[in-house]
């Protein structure tokens, strides 16, 4: 097999791998992929087709490992299939179907076969904008994010150190506290089953717990602000571009008035000139 | 009777049931069925006179099924009474009224009637736009609806998956999972009750719910951005719209100089023209 | 004493009462009414010194009545100082002092002398600006608040109906069934209190359920973007303001370019004119 | 040592407390010293290494301190270093751990100790920056707190006065109610903890539970509505400056039209002079 050979079937594996009903084919086993692990759940149905379940999983994982790898062959150049962080993506959960076989990973090799339905994101691209244009934001939220990883560890050092004898439940461990800080922010049960049995024992801990509300509500308020404005600004900035089209339109009137009134006054000075003469 | 005839009283219907006596007189109507429909939750008024309030029932049933009738006929042509989704909502509101008559559906048949309080939006134009606009801002969310529906899936078959054994009340089967991570949604006790009595058992659970709060309402806050920025984007097209018309006012004064400006180029050349003669 | 006398005495009254020591002083008396009602908390306090509260609350209320006739008095002319609604208020206040005095009125009567605390609203102008702009934001939200009414009374039947037997402490009549609706859009132990005991006996509650905090939340969520894009409204329609004074500037620039080219034709002719001569 | 040469080693350290790798230096032991608080939470560790605990936490005191003496001496005029507030914020916490040093403190010192953590936002520009916008934003809602807490302060003593037999635990006393307010406001277990219970013995409890729900989640939405107009009010602001830019070269081009034509103007009637001279 000669080096043209591989490129004519590269070129058509290419356009395969890009055709409508091989995309439409791929979703559709995503969704039967779906619905096999959704029906599996249920005890009565799973415990009675196990073999079954078995070998449909079996019979996925390859196709999606096919689908990758025909992918791959028809990236031209070939590394350039891993430029898009959504292949990276779509690799990385098909590999992770081979990497963690075996006995020992049997729940973590569960979750990945629910993942796969991710992959319906990577195929539905206004739902690949969407999610991009979430993610996108999180980088902007870089400074508040660190501002409250601060607050959380502040509070959650104290927290640890003042009620961990007291509330060892919510304060037992630095990793306690914060998961409890992280309760108290989402504001569930922060009074009735947190801060009330402490007050008994320590009557000062309102302190603690009113300052953490008041402070970890209004940096995440902030934080969402944030997103608010950003998105605000970028309509309004598409506004003024709008605008900015429709003053250049007007700029070019203005500058062939001044051309105009520019040759006038040439006129009339050639005017003067011949009549001094 | 011949067609004219016909047509002479459809006329005459089709005033009628613009007519504002008309239309107060089905509001007031409505009105009465909503109070009878609250007075008969009072279980002693109810026992005492029960035969009132099935007779209430009825005469009411009949006086919208006239109400709608004359509108159908009254509408030209007939047909056109089914293009409007409001008129659809009041024919089904109706209709179901002797679809679901008979012993079974005694419930249904209730609610039904409660249902018909709802009539009072389409009577009332202002309240009729504000849940038009209301209704009109769901299609643009549909990716986001999309993505919330895969997450929850996903979440929900493994949540089962995992603690299907664990906590049976909460993720004893999938819709039991989609129930639960709906109430952690909004973070209505998803700590106290659901997460804290399962990381006795499961340490990591953490991991499991501290994300999907993270990830949902991340989600849905931009759910809600998109809302305020979509309405923000309106009032400032209308706002832009103001300020185009300002400009085309100023285009037209300009467009006006420009012109004199090149009558005087004219008159000045003609000057020119006439002096080198 | 005749008119002018009279009419010298209002004049002296209308100074006193709008003098900045007069304000201060009332307001002073406002922050003593205040402590002394906070401080009638402490049952200690209160049972060892009741006559001296008494008196207190005497003199205050004796001093407010002189305050309101005085006020009453040097307003010209004296019906004026019924058409502010604060003056109302501060009126009403007082007046109920001495209309709910009486054994039987206990209770109203302390809080009618908390509620005085409230006249410290009518005294401050940037308080009562903000108070004035908050309520300001009601009436355009009459027709979403119709909306919510109508949901709540249709929910509130239904659930009535549905579940008066089954958990009388929630739903056990419409007011009872209004109010847990109320907890329920709050999102507060809507899940684990109220629907999660129903659903034992009742499997499909969680329709109900999640169907209202859906459609509760969503049309809640809508009223306050209505608040904030009229807000934001009103913030781009003062920017507009502005930039049209800007373009007024511009305009008037633009009407005496016009005009000096109009002079300038004007001149051409003439000569055309005395040219052609 | 001479003025010359105290001047001469001031300048030298003031360079050295600007130098990259002295902020960096400090930047690495807040970062231990971070690392030392959150590990002495972990209980086998710190009783095992108490002694070690004790030193690290002496040396590093005393690296702040020095830090801090040397800002301070490398400041010009000595006074200057006073006149920034984090330079206060870093001063008062490292004075502070030898201001409560002693037995009496134990607590309060370790809390300062993690409290040092915060001196990282003043070492990160961008993290100061972010902290300044969020303290800026607070004097703005000024009135809107002060309105707050008029509100907060007479719910507060009704609900002392009414339900304080009752319930004691919620409303026994003025600092109780002030923090069960609070709770309510956050809408945590407000009716299912706080009302239902009380609704037993008074029936009338829901009027002061949903009135302060309502008006207090209303002022608050409207406390942050603020902030986001105030925000959009800034965004706007700052695309009208860059508008203003644009408009201001369109005026100086304005100017030259303006300008031009009078010149032409003057060249008419300069010709019209010549003519009828």
């Amino acid at each position: 097999m000669n080096r043209e050979t591989v490129e004519r079937w590269r070129d058509k594996i290419s356009r395969l791998v890009t055709h409508r009903l091989f995309i439409n084919t791929v979703m559709i086993i995503i969704l039967i992929n779906a619905a096999i692990v959704g029906i599996e759940t249920f005890q009565d149905i799973y415990k009675n087709n196990e073999s079954f379940f078995y070998v449909a999983d079996r019979i996925l994982l390859w196709i999606f490992t096919i689908e990758i790898a025909l992918r791959i062959i028809g990236s031209k150049p070939l590394h350039s299939f891993f430029q898009g962080p959504w292949n990276w993506f779509d690799f990385l959960i098909v590999l992770s179907g081979f990497v963690f076989s075996g006995a020992h990973f049997v729940t973590v090799l569960r979750v990945l076969r629910v993942l796969r339905i991710l992959r319906a994101i990577s195929f539905i691209p206004s739902l690949r904008r969407l999610v991009d244009a979430l993610l996108m934001t999180i980088p902007a939220l870089g400074n508040i994010m660190i501002l409250m990883g601060i607050i959380f560890y502040i509070y959650g050092v104290i927290g640890t150190m003042l009620y961990q004898k007291i509330a060892p439940e919510y304060f037992g461990s630095l990793g306690d506290s914060l998961l409890t800080l992280f309760q108290v922010v989402t504001l569930e049960s922060w009074a009735s089953n947190v801060m009330r049995p402490l007050l008994e024992t320590s009557p000062s801990a309102w302190i603690y717990f009113v300052s953490f509300v008041l402070v970890g509500t209004f940096v995440i308020f902030n934080l969402f602000i944030g997103v608010i404005v950003n998105n605000v600004e970028k309509v309004d900035e598409m506004g003024m571009k709008e605008d900015n089209t429709q003053h250049s339109s007007k700029d070019k009137q203005m500058d062939e008035l001044q051309q105009e009134v520019q040759e006038l006054k040439e006129l009339l000075l050639q005017e003067k000139y011949h009549r001094n003469k």
